[in-house]
């Protein structure tokens, strides 16, 4: 069975190559997967000090406070660990409505069906007007 | 915006280094996230192709078709792909009614408390009554 590293804290394992873990982000209220993203242990401690989810992005190489640019930040309501305390679920209040930058309420706004991908969800808001304003 | 590689197909974007991508499985009808997983494309065929979910264990580094060992497989209800294409969402029907090696419906049955880590849940099987009987 595995173990939890840091039971007495709560703090999860951080990869030894990469230092991440993942994070599944869930709307509390409704239960709807949003999005998912990564934390190294400085996104994990700002997250759990201000109650908004920061993230790390690697792709950018840098920690990523959602809503930074959009404003569409993360209050976090809950916070669980899984059994290889390698991944965590978020339970977010989601400001604005939507949590993919593509202007969906979530990223996976598309099913996979016999006939390649379909979109499923409507878009909350059109990314061109709400990102690159600055 | 981010791009999906295969869009006919919906075949998602494997990572270049590893070859999996992460995997949120969630139980079709309630809702509850019950784990995180990864998928290699051999994963990801024979998923499709049978209609059980089929990961790539990091741990063991070699196929992993869920409920192997334990009985407890899951039935693929729909899968969906996220914005980047690097992560899928699968709703699943949870034979057995417990995802977690644990003994847990979900792996996530640990929330962070500012007390430490608090067990939220009732364990649906004993561990060692389903696991190393063979």
């Amino acid at each position: 069975m595995c173990a939890l590293i840091n039971p007495p804290t709560g703090v999860p394992v951080f990869d030894a190559k990469d230092g991440l873990v993942t994070a599944v982000v869930q709307d509390a209220a409704t239960g709807q997967v949003l999005m998912v993203a990564h934390m190294n242990r400085e996104a994990w401690d700002e997250t759990l000090a201000s109650g908004r989810a920061v993230y790390f992005s690697r792709a950018r190489g840098r920690l990523w406070r959602k809503g930074e640019e959009s404003g569409n930040t993360q209050l976090v309501r809950e916070i669980y660990v899984d059994c290889d305390a390698d991944a965590l679920l978020l339970k977010v209040e989601q400001i604005g409505g939507a949590a993919c930058h593509e202007g969906y309420k979530s990223c996976f706004f598309r099913q996979v069906t016999p006939d390649g991908l379909k979109i499923v969800a409507e878009r909350v808001f059109d990314p061109t007007q709400v990102y690159g304003k600055k």
